[in-house]
């Protein structure tokens, strides 16, 4: 199947993949009168008397914004805004097919994190949440850091968290699959971008002790601050404890787990032969991986994710997003904390029971029935616990 | 029926209104595949290559975006962004019921002119037109203008152009049923703010020559031009010719035609009962208007209308709204422009065969089959002859 063919013929047949539905009949003069004026004032004027009353009365506490710039897209690079719409509407359409949200496409006319984060404010009233996507790092780190501060709804990164927490369900799995306690576990993350710095954060949160991060220039440590802005330079407080330097080859040799979340075509199969016996390699990068899994095997890996549907281990933040709002709205959360996160990947990692944990099959599918419920319920259950 | 308790009952049963809903199916691999990654990719790159594919290949090309402040919501004053989400929700349904258009509400936490002239633009790429609604004098004015100069989308407002062109219709079927040529009309405006000022500039399109406006203080005239912003001072070129001066009961005395568009209640039957004979009234204040259509008609008026659907003579721009996208939409036009308004609001009145006007039916009902198709195909007309 030709995907980018059906894709377009998809496309252009529909006009765009999601349509606003009314929800109430208005079929006659009474439901006019009901649904639209005189009636309404009575929901306006008890929200003005208290706005918490909005999600009892209005689309607010279903209602998702779906915030890009298009500066990061899919692995597509800087497409601007518009160009980014059918991405995001793909994301709004999963996020109610699977998480029963409603979810609407802000794509944004401007890559300015001040005028973003002004923006999504301003809007705000309308969204019982904020999912950020596909804006670059490091404006991703700013914005997502100052709306969470600033807005009084959940918000939460698919580029920063959503990633992190799906490749983090993934090692838990990899790694009981292979039996290897995960503080023995010696980790290399390529890419030190927006996933590749989320990931790094999350990693040690599930027990990993060893993490080394490569950007474009080689291993990330102190002997390179001089170059780092704020995203880097926290990661020298945890990452890279031994001050290893060099590149890829002295990054990746006689590693368990190799992360690739880079544009980066250098994960050879050479890289992943230097790596320790049954190697764990997550080649994250979309539309193509960074080391194709048949390649990555040959040289020696024994499990291998991608980012892809076509091939096993699909790691993809689409696997949480949906239950991740979906649970926070549940549970009248307003903020998501590192607790329900945890608890999330932890739900997202016990769907594969033990029996059905195998080399290939290490994540459920996104179709996977209860999924997105059980997550969601974890991820409820943290906050009620707080 | 109470419409005030069954508004609260529908809106808490169904936590608003409206709802995000998929057009494409996502029950397989493949099915991801195509709308979402890698397929989407496609989309986007087309996209990217030339803005205008955004029309052919997203939810841009029959999208419209519903913005409001809230600073004047449906006659409930200032009651800010949140609380007028109801309300908008109200007229994103109506947009799709009668018009087939998707709308999404945009309720702003911000009322200062420039942030929602920014903000809109910000958002802009995901949609087609916008809608705006609800929005207090003077800002409204400086807000619509500067988005038509800005954005390469239709902009319309509810509030101005859109009672302005009910009421045009209206005020042609009213004196086609008196058989009063337009020209001889002495007409006046009670109510100087968004839809007063809208109305008195597109009257003398339709061929009246004699308007006076009042405003709180009294007739609109040269002799107070320094208490004026721009907007009354605009009027100041065309109404009140002869230079009246005094309060509400020197500027009615003897007019044929009396439109309310303010919170006043100072329409008394006794001013009503001054007017010319075969008065034509339309109060239109909401959710109650300045005089009842009884009291209205037993001072002496002939034909009355009001903004509300428990009278006949409904003078809603809910009538016009959807058809007003639908048609600019179907031309794809990228402005509305003066022939457009014109050439819908003759659709409009022409809706009422001479057979069918009667002092009560001067307006078809927003429920009249093929309304917003005859409506938008006379717009859309008028956007091809250009």
């Amino acid at each position: 199947m030709d995907y980018y063919e059906s894709s377009l013929r998809l496309h252009a047949l529909n006009k765009g993949k999601i349509e606003v539905a009314p929800k109430v009949p208005v079929k006659t003069k009474d439901d006019l009168a009901v649904a639209y004026t005189p009636g309404v004032a009575e929901p306006c004027m008890l929200i003005k008397q208290d706005p918490e009353n909005a999600r009892a009365y209005s689309i607010k506490a279903n209602t998702v914004a779906v915030v890009s710039d298009g500066s990061a897209t899919l692995g597509l690079g800087n497409i601007g805004g518009l160009a980014s719409l059918p991405a995001m509407e793909g994301k709004a359409l999963l996020l109610k097919e699977f998480g029963g949200i409603d979810a609407f496409p802000i794509c944004l006319d401007t890559q300015d994190p001040d005028e973003i984060v002004k923006t999504v404010k301003n809007i705000a009233p309308v969204f019982g949440g904020v999912n950020l996507a596909g804006i670059a790092a490091p404006a991703c780190f700013e914005i997502e850091k100052r709306l969470k501060a600033e807005l009084d709804i959940p918000v939460f990164q698919d580029n920063t968290s959503g990633i992190a927490m799906a490749v983090s369900a993934a090692v838990l799995n990899a790694f009981r699959l292979l039996g290897k306690p995960l503080s023995d576990v010696r980790a290399v993350i390529c890419g030190a971008g927006a996933a590749g710095n989320a990931i790094a954060k999350m990693l040690p949160k599930i027990g990993l002790r060893d993490i080394i991060v490569c950007d474009s220039k080689g291993i990330i440590g102190a002997s390179r601050f001089t170059e780092f802005g704020e995203d880097k330079l926290e990661l020298l407080e945890f990452t890279n404890k031994d001050g290893l330097t060099g590149g890829l080859a002295e990054a990746v040799r006689g590693r368990d787990l190799l992360i690739g979340v880079s544009k980066s075509e250098a994960l050879t199969a050479g890289l992943v032969s230097s790596m320790a016996k049954d190697a764990v390699v997550f080649a994250l990068s979309c539309p193509e991986p960074e080391i194709l899994p048949d390649a990555a095997k040959a040289a020696g890996a024994r499990i291998v994710g991608t980012g892809l549907l076509r091939f096993p281990n699909t790691v993809d933040p689409m696997l949480l997003s949906p239950a991740i709002f979906r649970g926070t709205f549940d549970a009248r959360a307003s903020v998501i904390t590192e607790a329900m996160m945890l608890a999330a990947v932890q739900a997202l990692a016990g769907l594969v029971s033990d029996k059905d944990l195998s080399e290939d099959h290490i994540l459920p599918s996104v179709f996977e029935t209860g999924l997105c419920e059980k997550i969601a319920k974890s991820l409820a259950s943290a906050w009620e616990k707080m």
